[in-house]
This record gives structure tokens, sequence and C-alpha cells, in this order.
């Protein structure tokens, strides 16, 4: 089987910041893309302005994006669809779509997290909530991509992974764009934990630079800190390697240095002795690492992994834990080898 | 046998910013220190100020630490010695000083570098200096550390690499201090290497800074750039996951992102249409990436590894490929996995 992009029609289920560039690189390989949108005035600013203002201002969507309200619609018949929900509604979402989920259709997600309480990565999600997939069509899709950079063609690489290689090619093929490079992985669990787990560290990281410390510390923290998140991911199956590449160091390196992602700032003011109830009260959102580090400290348990970063910012999130006192704990371990697995 | 730090008498060689750094924290682990001093005038400053004013400037150096310019003294006896030349000197000081070198001493390296033409790196050019030392002595210490944030005693994390694991967490015992957290590895060549190659992709990232590429390109380059010198690590003997430990990954997120290096501050000023020659006329050094580059494409060729980020930064380099067009080449490439090792 081949899957020829030019003219296919393709469902994009999400029109967050991530789901609209991911519909603007589908819509320039020549798919014809049903965008599926939640909110009633982002899909009218998409029908009548060609823009998403609310999630990825400033990009002109191409004409070959629809915003469509009815997630029905939007899934029927397509043999390709992207997922790219916030991951807590994604059995939400998804439980919906599936009895207009095409048999043979292959799945990419888009979106990241750990299921609180299952601790069940996206792709484990999406198999349970559609079953009459083969588990082999069920892809994930991670890597440092500010969606608008994505939105503006500037260079990006990210992983697709997919149990099937060959069918992760097809995939690869329908998405790839001069500015939007692909790599295909074997890696399913590797490529799902790699994208989540990442802002544990961006807090621990804004924690040193809210302290004053220096940017040894900075990359000690990011080093050392992807380091225990890879023995956690081989513990679940996946390749250390993987976490090694675009999806783990690669979107690690983009949310710890780049522009302050809400996590990096959470850390940043816990740092300087605010404490996370005042940091909390007063905002809609909490940033997504303060749930990830509950899940990863959870998943540490569960596998009896060594997980000294993630349970320091577990204790300074939960425990009043001052930042200071975290980094002494933490540089004042036993001597260790760099080699050490567990 | 076991070293106490204690009253221990240590040499550092070689009074550069890493070498005086590493020279206080020596002192800190309560060693007696004698700093080999190559210019007079800074011998001076810190004997008369106990401030290395070129080179590390604004830094205290403790009373144990004794600059002297007689490199047989300060090697003499000593059953720790510290090796923080210039890496292109590395052959001739060591070669000068072995006459005078216990045959039982540890030599600890801090310099980095792959020797032009023999592609050696560092513990080669010691073991083959000192043919006298058992090749377990020769070890060598890489990682994020600039040397003014350890001499202000920020908090840092290094590798320490040697053949032998029990003589390494000797060595390790020496050095280690609450904020200089020291691991072992039995992985010379991948430490060695680690340290030595980052600077090519400096030039890249800056290179994409130059052109006004984003974040994601940045994450990219860094993280693919990172995977095909892993392979050449590989094909040199070393561990993969060694490169995506301190010496590695962390030394390269240090250096392209931390201030602006010299390497980086290269490839932004090249990114930005400027050539090799026009800013290399009027300077005394030259940005280690330059050399290194050559040495990385040579080793690639001699190993039968695809390249493709140091060969293209290659071509910017020598052949006055515009970083526009190398950075077009590096996103046509043909489809990839990421898990292809070669």
């Amino acid at each position: 089987m081949s899957m020829d992009p030019r003219g296919l029609p393709v469902a994009v289920v999400g029109a967050g910041a991530f789901g609209t560039a991911l519909a603007t690189v589908l819509a320039e390989s020549g798919c014809i893309v049903d965008l599926w949108v939640w909110e009633e005035d982002v899909c009218r600013a998409i029908e009548e302005e060609r823009e998403n203002k609310v999630y990825l201002p400033g990009v002109v969507l191409p004409a070959e994006v629809r915003p469509i309200r009815d997630l029905a619609e939007v899934v029927s018949g397509k043999r390709f669809i992207v997922a790219a929900t916030p991951s807590h509604v994604l059995r939400e979402v998804f439980g919906r779509a599936r009895p207009h989920v095409d048999e043979r259709a292959f799945v990419v997600c888009g979106s990241k997290g750990i299921e609180a309480e299952t601790l069940a990565t996206v792709d484990l999600m999406l198999s349970e909530t559609l079953p009459q997939l083969p588990r082999e069509h069920i892809m994930v899709l991670s890597g440092p991509s500010f969606a608008a950079e994505v939105a503006r063609r500037l260079p990006t690489a990210v992983t697709l992974a997919g149990p099937n290689e060959a069918l992760a090619r097809e995939a690869q093929a329908v998405m790839m764009q001069p500015y939007f490079r692909v790599y295909t992985s074997p890696d399913v669990a590797g490529v799902a934990l790699g994208g989540s787990i990442k802002n544990v560290l961006a807090i621990a990281a804004g924690g040193a630079d809210g302290l004053g410390l220096g940017h040894n510390t900075r990359a000690a923290l990011i080093t050392r800190g992807l380091r225990e998140l890879t023995r956690l991911a081989v513990a679940r199956g996946a390749s250390p390697m993987t976490l090694a590449g675009l999806s783990g160091m690669g979107d690690l390196v983009l949310t710890c240095t780049g522009e302050l992602s809400r996590n990096r700032t959470l850390g940043f003011e816990l740092g300087r002795g605010r404490k996370l109830t005042e940091l909390l009260s007063g905002r809609r959102t909490v940033a997504e690492g303060v749930r990830t580090t509950r899940s990863v400290v959870q998943l540490a348990g569960r596998e009896s992994i060594d997980a000294p970063i993630s349970r320091e910012v577990h204790a300074i999130l939960y425990e009043d834990k001052p930042v200071r006192e975290a980094m002494h704990d933490l540089m004042h371990r036993p001597p260790r080898s760099e080699h050490e697995f567990r």
C-alpha cells in the first residue's frame, strides 16, 4: 500500500497551536484537511478570516484546511487522522469519534502526556479507545517543534514512531516537507514518554536559574535529569537512544533553553522563593509539569527506578521544599558512576 | 590503595582558566597544589595578588595553590597530576615533564582536542608521551564546566573516565566537592571525544541563528549533530550513552546555549553572510571548532561514517558554501529512520 498525499482527505482532530500547525503542513503536502475545532469562535475565525486567532495568531491558513465542528464528519472516511487534542481529553474525544473511524485508518498522535493514575501513554489511550484499529496503525509524533515556528516554515525535525516501520514510512511520506523533516522510529514507548516527561526537568532548570546558579548547573540538571528519565523509559520498553534523540534530548533542549515556557517560569519563581499555592492561585490553568511530576514519581516507584531529580522537583512542588535545599541534597548524594543504570 | 586528598601534594600543569579552576577545587579538597604557569606575568600576579588576572580574573586563589614556572619541580614526586594545557602543546609539555613523572602517578587530563593528522585523543597523546605509566593511570575529565562558574563554586557535574573504575573512584575521591560532582566512567574514548567535537555543532547552531532560523532548527541541529558524532565515537570504541551524558550532550548544551562562545559567534557571523577569511583576518587565535571540523570530517572518512552536518560545516568553512545553502541541502536529504546508525 502506498498513500499519495496529493488530494488525500485527512483529519486533524484538535485546533490548538500544534494541531493547526500540522494542518498547514499536511495542506502543503497536498492533502485536503478537515480540522476539528472545539470552540465556535475559533472555528468562525478560521472560516471567515483564515486565521486561528486564539492558538496560532498571525498565520494565514491555506484554503485546503476546512474548520469543522462536527467530529463525526471530520473523521468519517479518512484513512489518515492526526490526533492533537490535550492528552487529558484524548479518550473522551476519540471515544466519541470511534464509530466513525475507518478500521483501515492511520492515527498519528501529536498529543503528549501520561495519564493520571493509569500512567498510560497516548498510544495506549488511543489503542484502547479505537479497538477496531490494528495496533501498528497507531503512531506518535514528537520532537522539538514550537508550533509558531513550524507554521512559519522554519526548519524543524521530528520523530514519527510506529510499531511497523514500513507503515511509519507511509505516514512519513504524507507529512514530510522540505522544512518539516520527519524521521521514523520503531520505538513508540520512547517517543511517547520523551515528549511528556521533559516538563519535570524544565521546572528543575527554571528553579536553578531562579536561585541564580549558572550555566553549568542547568546543563548538569538537564543531562542527569534526562539520564534518569531514560532509565524510566527503558523500564517501560523504550530504547535509550530514542531519549537521546529528537523526542527526548531535542525537545528538552528546546523547552529548557527556548523562550521561557510556563514550566520553566514556574520553576524560576519557585527558585526565587515563592510557593506553589501562591503561584497557582488566580491562574486558570496549571503548568503541565506539575501534573507530570506526580506521574513520573509514581512511575519511578512502580518500576523501582532511582529518580533523584524528579523526586526533588516533587518535594519542591508538593512538600514546600525550598529549591536551595533540593539542590543541596542533589549535590550531596554519594559518589556515582555515570554508567550506573538503576 | 587509597588516596587521601588531605595534605596530598598534587600538580596542575597549565594555568589557563580551567586549570586554575581545577587547582582551586583541589585546594578545597585539602590538597597542596603546585600549579605550573607558563607565562611569567601570570605567575607573578598569582604569587603577589593571589589572582590569575589573565585567565580567571576576579577569583581569589587559596594559599594552598603555589604558582611555579619550573615544570620539573611541579611534577616531581607527585602521585596526582592534572593536565590542563591546550591540547596542541600536550605532547611537548609532557615530553619535557616525562623524566620527572613518578611511574605510579595518576594523570587526569582536563585538556580537550583531537590531534591534527594523527586524530589522536588526549589520553592517547599522554600515554604515548608518558610510557612509564600504566595505561589505567591515565584518565580524562570532561563535562559542562565553565571555569568561572566552577571557581565561583556554582554546582557543576563532570565525568572522569578511566579504564579501571576502581582507580577512577580513587581520583573521584580526590576531586569531588559539594559543588563539584564527579561521576566516574570506564569510557575514556567517549569522554575524550565528546568534549572535543562539540565545537563543530556550536558553529552549526550559531550559523542557524545567524540566518534568523528558530529554536526548532537549533534543537534539531544539536540533536541530529550529536547523533552523528555519536556514530563517530562508537566507531572509535565509545559507548553511545557516554555521548548522551555530561561530556557529550551536557557540554554541548552548555556550548550551544550559554554565553556566546567563540565558535557560536563564528557560526553566527557566517550565517549572516560573512566569509571565514574575512572573520579570521586580524585575529590572533582561531576558534577551536575550525580545526576540529577538519579532524571530524577526516575521522568520518576513515571510519566510513555518514556525517552530513559536520560535512556541511566543513563546506561552509573551507569551500565558502553559504550557510543558507548548507541548511537547504540538510533539509532535502532523503527520508531517514532515527534509528539508522550508519
